[in-house]
Formats: structure tokens, sequence, C-alpha cells
């Protein structure tokens, strides 16, 4: 085949994508079994209820997500429909609609993290060094400063 | 909300999403655009075309791979419509069926693959050191050896 990455990096690569749709079929899978919620809709909760009065701006939930618009959108209404947040499109002055975690949304969270967390744990954490999991971090930072820097220069070329 | 992962570990599980979700976008939407296909697409084909005769049996490729049976199914059947590969399903003493790269289907991966790996590589390898390199590997496969010894686990309990 046409030219490919070296070994290192290939092997890299492709660990990479397996361990992700590994980790995210048997994390994902357990947590919609118990909790009925995917793992973006945890994700999203989570962040709300870290958040002071438990709201963010849609704009800064984006931000501190780090997803594209539209994917928040979509999670939003869903969650939204199922009561677990409230969405106040009502807003003045050009202001972003403030998301806030309701009553129900908050215990969803409560209920579904000690399962979810022992989850990620035996599944990812257990097998990683602290320095493993230092260079991932580093390096997953590192990738998405750069992602985001290359796609915003996409977009305007 | 309730417990949660002390902060490195937070930060790091959290990173590694979104680099993923970040990095799947940015990867996947040029790979569509340039060459039509998606990124699990252009796996399979990549895997055929690496394979002695670039034909291997299916349950070959699906430990290849590392995919869920039904997954790779999936793709098989789009890109058999698509003409790039073909699956013998007419096999004699219960062997695997044999899924072979077409001539369209190496040509279609042959075409591909030189850009995709350039948007890897100024995605991905472009900012990481061949150390990260070499601890995110690792640790891949590490998690990928957890994660298939804890599901099998779970199946049989």
């Amino acid at each position: 085949m046409a030219e490919w990455l070296d070994e290192t990096e290939q092997a890299t690569w492709r660990s990479f994508l397996r361990m992700h749709a590994n980790l995210m079929t048997a994390v994902g899978e357990r947590l919609q079994a118990d909790s009925g919620m995917s793992l973006p809709d945890f994700e999203v909760l989570a962040m709300l209820s870290e958040a002071p009065d438990a709201e963010l701006r849609e704009r800064d939930l984006c931000f501190e997500l780090q997803w594209e618009e539209s994917r928040l959108a979509h999670h939003v209404r869903r969650l939204e429909e199922r009561g677990l947040l409230q969405r106040d499109g009502h807003v003045d002055g050009g202001q972003s609609p403030m998301i806030s975690l309701t009553e129900a949304g908050r215990a969803a969270v409560d209920a579904a993290a000690p399962a979810h967390v022992a989850r990620v744990r035996e599944l990812f954490f257990d097998v990683l060094s602290p320095g493993q999991v230092q260079v991932m971090g580093d390096a997953a930072a590192a990738v998405l400063e750069n992602v985001a820097g290359v796609t915003d220069t996409d977009d305007k070329a």
C-alpha cells in the first residue's frame, strides 16, 4: 500500500483507536445499563453539577467540554426533554442561554457517578502508572491545542 | 456531586475523551471529503491491503482490528456494496468467510492513504515526542488487554 507511518507510530495510532473504541463500548454499555444515560449525557450533567449554582451559559459549557456547538445542542435538547436540565432561551442582550441542572438532573448524576467512576477506574486507571497517566494527560492536552489551531486555520483557508 | 477521580485522573480522562472526539472530527471529515470513506472504512481496507494476497478470513480481520463482530459485519457489508472488497460466504467445513480487497478497493486505499497519513501526522504526531508516543502506545496496549480481560469476565458472570 501507499506510504504509511513508521512502525511505532502505526502501532500507537491503531492502539489508540482501538483502545478508545473498546473502552467506550465497555464503559458506555455499563453506564447505559445502570443509569440509562450515554457517556456524553453524563459528561454534560457532571460538568453542570460542578459549576457554581449548577448552571453555565451554553457558550461556556461548550468551551468547558470542548465540543462542537451542534453536538452540545443535540445533547442539551435530549437532556431537557428528559427533565434533567433546563435551558433558558429567553435572554436579553444577545447573551448565551443559561443551562441549569434540575433537581432530577442532580439526582441522576449523583446516582450514576459512583458506579461509572468505579468502571472507569477498573478499565483504565487500574493498569496505568501515575507516570503514564501524566504523560497521557500532557499528550492529550498538546494534541487538543494543536487540533484547535489547525482546524481554525483550515476554516480560514 | 458524588465522588469522582482525583484531579490528575479527571483531567486526563476528560482530555482523553476530548482529544479523541476532536481528532476524529478533524481527521474523519477530511478523509470523508477527500476520499468519500469513513475512518473505520479506511482501517478495514488498509488492514486488508497489508495482508498476504490482500485477503483475510473474517475472524482474523476481526481479531487484527480488535473490533466487535457486529461492527465489522456492518463495515464489510457497506464496503462490499461499494465494490471495494469481496466476501466469500460459501465456505466449507465451518471456516470463516474470506474477505478480499478488490482492485477498486486497492485503488481507493492507495489514493486515500497519503493525504490521510499527512493529516494524522499534522494533527497528532507532530506535537508528540517519540517518548510520548512510546508511552501512549504502551498505555493503550495495557488498557486494551485489560478491557478484553474485564469484559470477558463480565460475560461469564
